[in-house]
């Protein structure tokens, strides 16, 4: 994003309804639009009439206008509710030195919409303006000719950077870091760096520190730019510059930084590579965006969704997004249902199994589910130890305890109110908390497996805890009913 | 948080196996020092013995040691992982004038474990260290006797600011805000704001930019505090500051105030009352916060956990913070339930629909919940005007015909390959594809309507969206059979 750019565009609209309004503006343009087209269409108006000419240069000079005037990350919102092919007409009138920095707002969904519909050669301009580290984020959705062509054009030190920030991992510090920072050496004086500073027409966005490194670009502190304000301009930077300050390393995880910054309240953070040469660094806006990118996922891996969807894109994008969850649940039921096949025979003598057991299995997922969300939560935290594992469990199974005699007391109650057996009240009170505790048992083991073995023990637990308390549940109570009752 | 503290403990951990070294110290120091105490119990030590006070003070000294070097979210960090009695004994240690800023970092269910324990006198002591934004959203967690005394203790300004931080509801504006912040006038030189800069030992955090504002504290533009050091001192505010900069309101949302943050990079922006006067400013490090804890409550709500949970807290309260969810549940499968009981007689002719039925229920559920989630986070980024409902509508139901289709369909066959029937294979694949179709709109419904009625879309819809598909689903299946099969 290029400074000059910036101040044009400097942002004012705060709420949604301010953007709402910009969306709509766009979208009575483009129907303005719209109608003329058609009427040409319908031959009611002949094609090149002077009028319609005029009309439609009208209508496109305005929507240009009004596009010129927003913030990429407007742009980027009104694309992203446009459908497809009036997304199409506003990005056709973007201005093309604007495409790159749009490209990297937009959502993967409908950056991918939007790349299709490119020419190679504008791709190409497009990414031209980026910085290595932009790019490095685009490269994935680019196609590889473009990418090649892209990197002809750079120049030794952007073809380094770029070769560096591709090679980071995502969910990495190398994947967020920039390589925009200003550096100077500690032995000179605040006035020195000043007149440094001067050079610039605009410094790095959040330059809230000035990094201290010496002839070999090793890291030797930081410099806050408050220091340079507050202080004599004959002091040495040797003298001012902090040396205790948190370093990252591009191998470090993303999660671990974006934690460093909300705990200790930072703007930026030098990033310096294993020798300790200062490599880059990691400013707040990227990790509120990291941040954000991970709720959401976190968020749609909950209910079984492999990425954000457009929700413009094609029905069978959709499809595709949600087959596999839906894959994996069909066989837990699939499970489920064979476990009740088993016990055919115990239904058939007593067909009150058949609507009570889908209250065993289905309060157990509830309660598993609570389990596993605090217990994942406190290991995010890094709360649980291996001396608290113990105590979790015990914990666990009390609540389990608690929940069954009360809520399977009273389901107990109503099944011998319902039917008139007071076995049957029985069995479905033991067989609520027992499946209450397996819940619990595998609520706690299943995230504290998963991260024995190094997984994230966000993903799929709810799956398996609900395939467990489902087969566990019917198992448990129509095992427990044949025993007792027939 | 005085700034001098700060410089102090400048962060240098950035990953959790640096700050889970910190806690296994402070738990060995911990259990040496139980270790002593335990053998005095024992009386296998004489009480009074030189020895036993002279290590029990070497290890509290060392505690201390290790405490007064970790920064405040360091210590909370630690406070969180430790049970109870382990908890209030380095919080005993933790020096006194860091307990404000410690209390502040902490999570709500440990505070308040810390709060019970603590002398009312100390907790004044520990509120009049901060500043009235923190004290602000310390105060619902302290007694009211205690805030009465803090409030005693301010002058008239700070009175007024934290009667004015009190005063905004969780989720606005004016509960990010704080009051911490340097203004100057427009007609004056950069020279000047230089000179006036230089009184402060320490600017306030998360200083970016500089507010101008007029006589009467109306805000004229800001002065980004690099302006300051890239022109000549002698050049007016006036003809530097920025004009078209964003403002935000004390009673607009939070959640706006954030995407605003998100979209535009900001670090730090001005807050203005109804008349235009600067009455505060919002900093980047309370944004972090504030998505990071909407996040995790989503989360939390998802599973039905009415809030965090100290992980080390009572079996009690656990039960309390989750009873709600399994009552709902409970209610909900009890309906489903009385569904499956009015085809009772059904079920005893063919016992194979109590197997079958829930795979039908299940689906629905999963399929349900996606197309809620994807709904709910195009309503939350502002995507869904009313034109596009109808087309979601149409698409939702498309991906449910396919679902329907092909994992209703391969069902089926099952069915017809387990039970040899053909008859029940086909209500089989009619029942999925029927259920997948309700479940597609009411899971557009749900969110559309609670949009309508000024709810938030992301509560409750998981619940609601299952109830629906597992009595939806019980009552299609066994009414199709009923009608086809018997």
């Amino acid at each position: 994003m290029s400074d000059a750019t910036e101040t044009r565009e400097e942002p004012r609209h705060q709420d949604q309804d301010e953007l709402q309004a910009h969306l709509k503006e766009v979208q009575q343009l483009l129907s303005r639009q719209h109608l003329v087209e058609d009427l040409v269409h319908r031959q009611e108006m002949p094609r090149h009439d002077l009028v319609e000419q005029l009309v439609h240069k009208q209508n496109i000079a305005g929507l240009q206008a009004k596009l010129d005037e927003l913030h990429p990350a407007d742009i980027a919102y009104i694309l992203e509710a446009l459908p497809l092919q009036e997304r199409h007409e506003v990005w056709e009138l973007v201005k093309a030195e604007r495409d790159g920095e749009i490209l990297l707002e937009v959502s993967d969904a409908v950056r991918e919409s939007i790349i299709e519909a490119m020419a190679p050669q504008d791709l190409v301009a497009a990414a031209e303006q980026l910085d290595a580290d932009e790019l490095a984020d685009l490269a994935p959705d680019l196609p590889t000719s473009v990418m090649d062509d892209v990197f002809r054009s750079l120049d030794t030190e952007e073809r380094e950077q770029l070769r560096a920030a591709m090679s980071y991992v995502d969910g990495s510090v190398g994947a967020l870091m920039d390589f925009d920072l200003v550096s100077v050496r500690e032995d000179v004086t605040l006035e020195v760096v000043l007149r440094y500073l001067r050079r610039f027409d605009e410094l790095p966005d959040h330059t809230d520190q000035i990094f201290v490194v010496d002839r070999d670009e090793h890291l030797r502190g930081v410099l806050p730019v408050n220091a340079l304000l507050l202080n004599d301009p004959e002091t040495e930077v040797a003298s001012l510059m902090q040396t205790e300050t948190l370093t990252l390393q591009p191998n470090d995880k993303a999660d671990d930084a974006a934690q460093a910054f909300e705990r200790y309240d930072l703007v930026s953070a030098p990033v310096v590579d294993g020798g300790g040469k200062l490599v880059g660094r990691v400013t707040v806006n990227e990790v509120i965006d990291y941040i954000r990118e991970e709720a959401e996922a976190d968020q749609l891996a909950q209910a079984g969704l492999k990425e954000e969807e457009d929700i413009f894109a094609s029905v069978w994008d959709s499809v595709r997004n949600r087959w596999q969850w839906l894959a994996i649940n069909l066989v837990t039921a699939f499970i489920a249902s064979r476990v009740i096949g088993a016990f055919e025979g115990s239904i058939q003598k007593l067909v009150a199994l058949a609507a009570l057991m889908p209250i065993v299995a289905g309060i157990g997922g509830n309660s598993g589910n609570q389990t596993i969300t605090m217990i994942v939560r406190a290991i995010a935290l890094g709360q649980v130890g291996e001396d608290s594992e113990r105590r979790l469990y015990r914990k666990e199974l009390k609540v389990a305890l608690i929940n069954g005699t009360v809520w399977g007391g009273l389901l107990g109650l109503l099944a011998w109110w319902l039917y008139g057996d007071w076995r049957l009240g029985i069995v479905m009170t033991s067989a609520m908390t027992l499946n209450l505790a397996v819940a619990a048992v595998v609520g706690v083991m299943i995230p504290m497996t998963m991260k024995k073995f190094g997984h994230d023990p966000a993903v799929g637990g709810s799956v398996l805890i609900t395939a467990v308390t489902d087969s566990g549940g019917f198992f448990i109570f129509l095992g427990l009913a044949t025993l007792f009752l027939l």
